[in-house]
């Protein structure tokens, strides 16, 4: 297989640098942009002011490497391996112990499509648990901690910026439960990343076929896309065909964290067929996707019995999948959930291979009619007490949260999950604070997203413009991501984040000096960006006008501004 | 000449309406949009429960009228000349005042791109003053008072929704000066709209030729367009050939208020030498333009001379055309600013016309990094002087806002703008948020422009993707317009304008039913949302599937939801 038709193979004028722990292995991915000098003409002579190179945070994995060779077919790297060998606390499996894993490797018929690779799962030897919770916990620093510290830290410290982040403080933040580094020993692929609120604004986008749309080849297209663009975290929500099977081939070639919604799959066994969902399916099922390799799941194990009723009293019921699943087997079965009578259980499996738990918000509003009523704060009271049931299991949680907000309810979401989930991370989905723009909802939601990560959200899941439409294609991925990117970043900026200002202050020193070409390259998107201001110059293909076309010449307000400058040198 | 290649002419599935005032010829404009039936099946029957209309505010005029007879060379139906004339404190002129009006009428070169009307133009009588806020304060409700009184409220009345605006409340607050109704006696083409805090947030869009691009009729497509898509002002920032003549067509064709910036035609007029403006030049420039109909100036009286050496203290200068225009004319001359020294002379030629000024911020900043900084400031403090002394000449006053500010320091803003100018309308860029992402600030700026809306700012001034790179398309303003009505839209669902709700959850309702042809048809963009929606479902062109392709059949949360209701029932 080839990745489509994209090319994530590097940035312009960018350099992928990476900057040494102490320990082994730990060499942190960050990027950095060139930039060219400021040209001033003094005295009639020509005289150029270098511009230091900037240094920004970098997703994309070994795919913007030159140095590494790149082969879909091989996977990436597994950065990881050594690490979790040296722990000594796992052991490599002879065999795949989930049932329906061993189905799919055996069905001759897949062989077509099957990654060519097959890595013998790792699990947790007997009595132990392999957690970063776990090793926090024990006062250990691991060297995904130190990872992630440097990783936030970019050059802050050659810049003289003060930071709060440390190994220490990692450590310290994921023993308290504050953050999470989901990292899975059967992804060793992954680099490092930490979702907390003392950290940066971290982004997660969702990709996934489902019955009526695209293919494998498709689906890994989209997750290196999504990294590429900027994205932290991935879920697959695949619920066609070949799920086990596309979710190989992008745990292998994927360089974040990867999340799923295992009833999904579960259903998947019994063709859809609500009543005929077991905990035993179920459980298979996590420990089918815990051997691949998948860093988090999302469990709707909040959504009880005694919540059905509630969703008659909403405007729009209950709109998440694994919700209504589960609801729906609540009232058929007339039986407590089982993802909450088996959650110990379910979190014993999870601390064999450091799965974090994404405690799904089942009963998130679907419309800002239903935003913070009694059904969505009632299952948030249950989501933490479940997060303390994980956290004594060593289990790392995300909580999840809506959904559709106004404005005016957002702080209260945020405040009363801090209180009631002991400042677990909170991930939520936008929040889109009005319900009229389908085909904007992105926009919609980025508002809510960047207001609610302002007051302490640690990861907010992207939304695309097709959202509530149909499935993203790769330009809305893109178009979804970055404009993620801008609510996080717009977030880090207002907490102010120890060095966030640094890319925003070397852009705009870049466009009111009319280095066009750094103005570009220091942005999220820098193709589009030449992109929109080419589409009116085309006879300025170099970008070296001292206007834009804005104003035009003679009306260009910085211009002016430097002329001033000189005028008032006297 | 013709509106270029675009369809304004109809909404899908709505209807044109009128709500009559009390007086004659206040006849308010709205939208009704019409729904198809819930249909259930019960008890094995189809059983279909009506859906009520949904009344939205209109800013599209007669273009979607079909009753009205529209010719781009006849202009729009002139509305208010009736309400003017029976106040009988203004009389028609026998000429045009300004010198260069009549220059460029008399200049036969130019008779194949005039409007093919004249109006003559109209003037308050001697010792009159003819604004809004003149008749406020003696207590009087003007019909215009009571147009924007009813448009406010749509159909709240009829939905037992509680209301403030009343004629009276809408004549106190623009009496406080809280609120202003841009209504130029020469335009009386346009429909009456409101400004202020205690009403529903208003968007301005700004379109306008530059010496690299586009022409007249391009400019009356993006007026028109503007209009259709939910602007609800425009400002023609056009700084290229034929202004004046540019400036007529989009006048006579235009629903909605509209606002200039005369410093740039005064600019045109001494050929870009910014030493060679005058007071004489601008004073004419100024007549000129009111007596076409121009509603509101952007005046940048606030620069002082001693600004001038603020702008060295910033990352990127003054980013303002009109600020950096005076604050170089000021450094040329070594002289105060002839717009600060003449500023009662302006106020009592604009309140012989009733054009508002819009205070501009030639001070605003460029970059996060210069944000509510002190050259900021302080112009802020000489645009409350300025407005208390503009209220003194009856002149209504709107003050314009910033521009680039990080989320953590939006409420300052809010808050100082409040207090320095006595709560005169806040009408602010944006603010972007962020930097970092040219061919996106059209999304930096709306999350900006929503916290601002909610904290009291009157009118946002939309960013297109094109913002800091190129001018923008057809394509570019209609995607600037709906971002800015989420960020207006949303604010007014946060701070709980009467019946802001009812249109979010009409559509909400539309979707849970699967009523996918409400749920475009509701949207601030049907068009697209439609497009999306049958990008992927082109066998169902119909849209009456129960489900979408994001999730396919099996795995649609609303569809098991009801599933649930149903099953719950018993």
């Amino acid at each position: 297989m080839k990745i489509q038709n994209i090319d994530v193979s590097s940035y312009p004028n960018s350099e992928k640098i990476y900057v040494k722990g102490t320990r082994p292995g730990v060499n942190v991915a960050m990027r950095k942009i060139h930039q060219y000098p400021t040209v001033k003409i003094e005295d009639g002579k020509r005289v150029e002011y270098p511009n230091e190179d900037i240094v920004v945070y970098d997703t994309s994995g070994p795919y913007t490497d030159p140095a590494i060779e790149k082969d879909i077919n091989k996977g990436l790297p597994r950065i990881r391996e050594q690490w979790v060998e040296e722990r000594d606390d796992t052991e490599v499996l002879p065999d795949i112990t989930s049932d329906y894993g061993r189905m799919r490797r055996d069905d001759k018929s897949l062989d077509g499509i099957r990654f060519p690779i097959q890595h013998k799962p790792r699990k947790a030897k007997d009595g132990k648990r392999v957690t970063q919770m776990h090793y926090a916990r024990k006062g250990i620093i691991t060297p995904e901690m130190e990872y992630v510290a440097i990783r936030e830290n970019l050059d802050n410290e050659a810049r003289g910026i003060k930071t709060h982040i440390t190994p220490e403080f990692v450590r310290d933040e994921i023993a308290a439960g504050r953050a999470i580094i989901a990292a899975n020993i059967n992804h060793p692929e992954a680099e490092p990343m930490i979702i907390g609120k003392a950290f940066s604004v971290k982004l997660n986008t969702n990709i996934g076929n489902s019955a009526l749309s695209s293919g494998i080849e498709e689906e890994i297209a989209k997750a290196v896309w999504s990294c590429y663009w900027g994205g932290d975290t991935l879920m697959d929500l695949s619920t066609g065909d070949h799920i086990h099977e596309t979710r190989e081939w992008i745990i292998r070639n994927c360089p974040v964290p990867m999340g799923t919604v295992p009833i999904y799959q579960a259903l998947e066994k019994v063709n859809g067929d609500v009543k005929k969902l077991t905990w035993e399916i179920y459980r298979d099922t996590l420990i089918e996707q815990c051997e691949q390799g998948v860093d988090y799941f999302t469990i709707h194990a909040g959504v009880l019995k005694e919540h059905a009723q509630l969703v008659k009293e909403r405007l729009t019921g209950c709109v998440s999948r694994g919700g209504s699943i589960m609801t729906q087997w609540c009232v058929l079965h007339d039986q407590e959930s089982f993802l909450y009578t088996h959650f110990d259980e379910i979190c014993e499996i999870l601390n064999k291979y450091d799965v974090a738990v994404s405690l799904g918000d089942g009963m998130r509003p679907g419309s800002t009619h239903d935003a913070n009523d009694r059904a969505q704060f009632l299952e948030l009271e249950v989501l933490g007490e479940l997060t303390k049931r994980a956290w004594k299991h060593d289990v790392q949680v995300l909580v999840e949260g809506p959904g559709h907000v106004p404005m005016h309810k957002i702080r209260e979401n945020m405040e009363k999950q801090a209180d009631v989930c002991s400042e677990a991370p909170f991930y939520t989905l936008g929040p889109l604070t009005t319900d009229i723009a389908p085909a904007y909802d992105h926009i919609t939601s980025a508002i809510g997203a960047a207001i609610i990560s302002n007051l302490g959200t640690a990861m907010i899941c992207y939304v695309t413009p097709k959202e509530h439409l149909s499935l993203p294609t790769l330009e809305d991925v893109r178009e979804g991501v970055i404009t993620y990117k801008i609510a996080a970043h717009a977030a880090d900026l207002a907490k102010g984040f120890p060095g966030a200002n640094v890319r925003d202050d070397a852009l705009s020193k870049a466009r009111y000096d009319f280095r066009w070409k750094d103005q570009f390259n220091l942005s999220l998107d820098p193709e589009k960006a030449k992109r929109f201001y080419l589409e009116s110059r085309r006879d300025a293909p170099d970008a070296d006008d001292k206007f834009c076309t804005m104003c035009g010449p003679n009306f260009c307000a910085m211009r002016i501004s430097q002329n001033i400058e000189s005028e008032c040198k006297d």
